[in-house]
């Protein structure tokens, strides 16, 4: 059972390395049975959920889990502005876009109002993050006439066979289009003082070179505006400006990727790529867009859209459906009801600052870095080389969860500690990681076998 | 407005060619804003929809439609059990595969349990039958080494970049991949007496073997296992295992996309491979599966997925959630509790029975076909000759629609009239379909210009 796969994986439960208990390993093999094996579970000892209320995740013990992980949910597990929205919906109406409805014109009204200074006039829906990269490439092909893709060098965008083929953070087992191009992420921390813009519009450019001298056009450079599976990126500030303008000079589309940093995640904007006052041709949106229900999709310019239009009808029998659409407004009211930003922006800077007063006590913490509430806490075994601690990583990780905080990992090395809490993680809440990050890591550099 | 991808629909509103009103005219022009040239509305007169109940769907006036296209509210329109279990569900919890639920395992081994005599051992999900059967073709192309896709030649198996490439009805807009080869669709109402079974296993042969000759190894051969876009082609049952032999004979894998024809809908199976006595490497599944909530997926053999498991995770963040897992195992449990298959049978039967008896009075319906509740009518300009006639089965469609009957058409020539409702239509309601399709023949005939 034990593949490159599983290795490839952050965070990944590997079958016998840890001692479960007899209930959990039952359940993992008669899940295994059913499921297959390519299904991963998290964390050395998996979780069984049963329950889950604002930041907390509850076992079928009734023992609660901090969630700083779940960006997903991100107005707080069951929120009941959303879970009103949906029981109302589903009891109403649940049915698709090839009828009239207003409630995804309203919803389309609002997420256009979000990006005031682009282009961006239309949405499109599709169910799930995969989808939408998956439609935007194939929005961006139609429109630019090649097929060449540009994205970092640990992204990710999702999984279906067009899409998995340009997330090189699905491991090595999962080949590359031989249309795509790896370009190295903006690492500041590893940057060595260099200009982090000017390094990466040139390695843009070096990777539409590299297409065209194959004989591929660029149909698009995509990334995730917070560089998310590369180790979580925010800044400068900016350093996008010149690669975008380098893939729009050959002709293809810049996609950002929002699915992570997106639905006020930065605490400053709505969108990642409002930090660096970048233009998108295609901007994909998914995970925290109905809190828990399957909707996600894109907004794109006229002139994106304008030929996709005259040869593609775009039917996608779920997509927009009226029950997905109502949870999404409900978020989007959510948001601005409950202040979310200018909170997440707070409760980040707290999170950030408690985390970087930890580093006087453990040499480990190499960087932490922020935007909102997003923060990357980057793991090495030596400051002076910045070499990655992908061991004492994943005890970090496995131990918060025994102390009950759930995060992950990211980034190339394995080695950057990902927290992407709900929204409305509170002050105290965030104290909690504090703390419980303070201890694991005193622990794990106390016992480095343990669990590695 | 009107480009080719209009006119390839079937049913697609065009906009000016009715006047449609004011207030809907303007919701039209809104709704193409915000969503963009690729949307598509069905009817010469869209309809808004603001509830359903059952059978029917209601528009802001009150006004109901007996809605006998809609296969993915399989059990009705807001039935009690779905929106309970989602209700319940979504004030519970809503994650992910990434930690142990039960609802996923209980889902999993009913839907295993369902596929007697076969070798289909595991579920996967995902949230829509166009990413079910793009993960089928990933998984198709790791087992077999190949690339090549077998498809009929009116086919529709989603939207996804991969999938539209082998979705011929999407029109000649959109192209096919280069992998990729049509066969005739096995129509039994213009077979002319040959062996038809035979027919279908010596066009794949010969797919099989120009895809070969092209140096292109064959990965699948997929077809919906009621070819609903083909024309809807039920008999006679068994005519897919040659074709199913040559496919496995030449190293490929048989899928059978079950997005339209499953759960129940043929009356006598849960799926529509089974009544054609073949046994698939992987079954794709989607639409009525959560009665409206986002849900699909696809089973299939420990031999067909063991290859990708080693190279590839999986893990779809919105696909196999509790709060669809918990929709789908109603829906389960709704079709056995109400012994909908009996039912289907017995009043598809009826439909097909009554809609047959009307061919006496109009010369235009060819042929009546259906299994359990999936009626095809296909309509015809001339017996003798089985000449298709489109203008006149645009017109009955739309006729229907204005006497509060939905349904829409298929097929190469577009002149099959699709008649797949809910499976809780009763008796008395069949009875209504038949008129009001007897009605909207003669006045179709009657006044030949009014719509076309």
């Amino acid at each position: 059972m034990k593949t490159t796969a599983d290795f490839n994986m952050v965070n990944a439960y590997i079958p016998g390395r840890a001692n479960v208990g007899p209930a959990t390993e039952a359940m993992i093999e008669r899940r295994n049975a059913l499921l297959g094996p390519a299904y991963r579970l998290m964390y050395e000892h998996p979780l069984h959920i049963v329950r889950g209320d604002g930041v907390w995740l509850m076992d079928p013990e009734g023992r609660r889990y901090l969630d700083v992980y779940n960006n997903v949910t991100s107005l707080g597990h069951c929120h009941p502005a959303v879970t009103e929205a949906i029981c109302r919906q589903v009891q109403t109406l649940a049915t698709n876009t090839r009828y009239l409805h207003d409630t995804i014109l309203e919803l389309a009204e609002r997420l256009i109002a979000s990006v005031p200074g682009t282009d961006l006039a239309h949405l499109m829906l599709t169910c799930t993050g995969s989808e939408a990269n998956d439609l935007a490439y194939r929005i961006a092909k139609v429109r630019t006439g090649g097929t060449g893709v540009i994205v970092t060098d640990t992204a990710y965008h999702g999984i279906t066979d067009a899409v998995s083929q340009f997330s090189p953070s699905l491991g090595v087992t999962v080949a590359l289009g031989p249309h795509v191009r790896l370009v190295p992420a903006p690492r500041l921390y590893h940057a060595e003082g260099a200009d982090l813009g000017e390094r990466f519009a040139r390695d843009v450019e070096a990777a539409i070179a590299d297409l065209q001298r194959h004989g591929i056009k660029p149909a698009a450079l995509i990334v995730d505006s917070l560089f998310t599976s590369d180790g979580i990126l925010p800044e400068p500030a900016g350093f996008l400006k010149g690669a975008v303008e380098a893939i729009k000079r050959a002709g293809g589309l810049f996609i950002a990727d929002e699915v992570q940093p997106g639905f006020g995640r930065t605490g400053e904007h709505m969108w990642g790529f409002q930090r660096h006052g970048v233009v998108p041709d295609i901007v994909t949106l998914g995970k925290p867009m109905g809190n828990g229900q399957p909707i996600a999709g894109l907004l794109a310019t006229a002139d994106a859209l304008a030929e996709f239009g005259k040869h593609s009808r775009y039917f996608n029998t779920f997509a927009g459906n009226t029950v997905s659409c109502a949870a999404a407004l409900a978020v989007l009211e959510t948001i601005e009801r409950e202040r979310l930003l200018p909170h997440a922006a707070h409760v980040g800077q707290l999170l950030r600052d408690g985390i970087a007063g930890l580093a006087a006590r453990h040499e480990a913490i190499g960087d932490v870095r922020d935007a909102g509430l997003f923060v990357g806490v980057e793991l090495v075994s030596n400051r002076a080389t910045r070499a990655p601690d992908r061991g004492l990583t994943s005890r970090v990780v496995n131990l918060m969860r025994d102390k009950g905080v759930l995060l992950s990992a990211c980034a190339q090395g394995h080695n950057v500690l990902k927290i992407r809490p709900p929204l409305v993680l509170s002050a105290e809440q965030a104290g909690m990681v504090i703390e419980a990050l303070d201890a694991s890591l005193a622990e794990a550099q106390r016992t480095p076998q343990a669990l590695a």
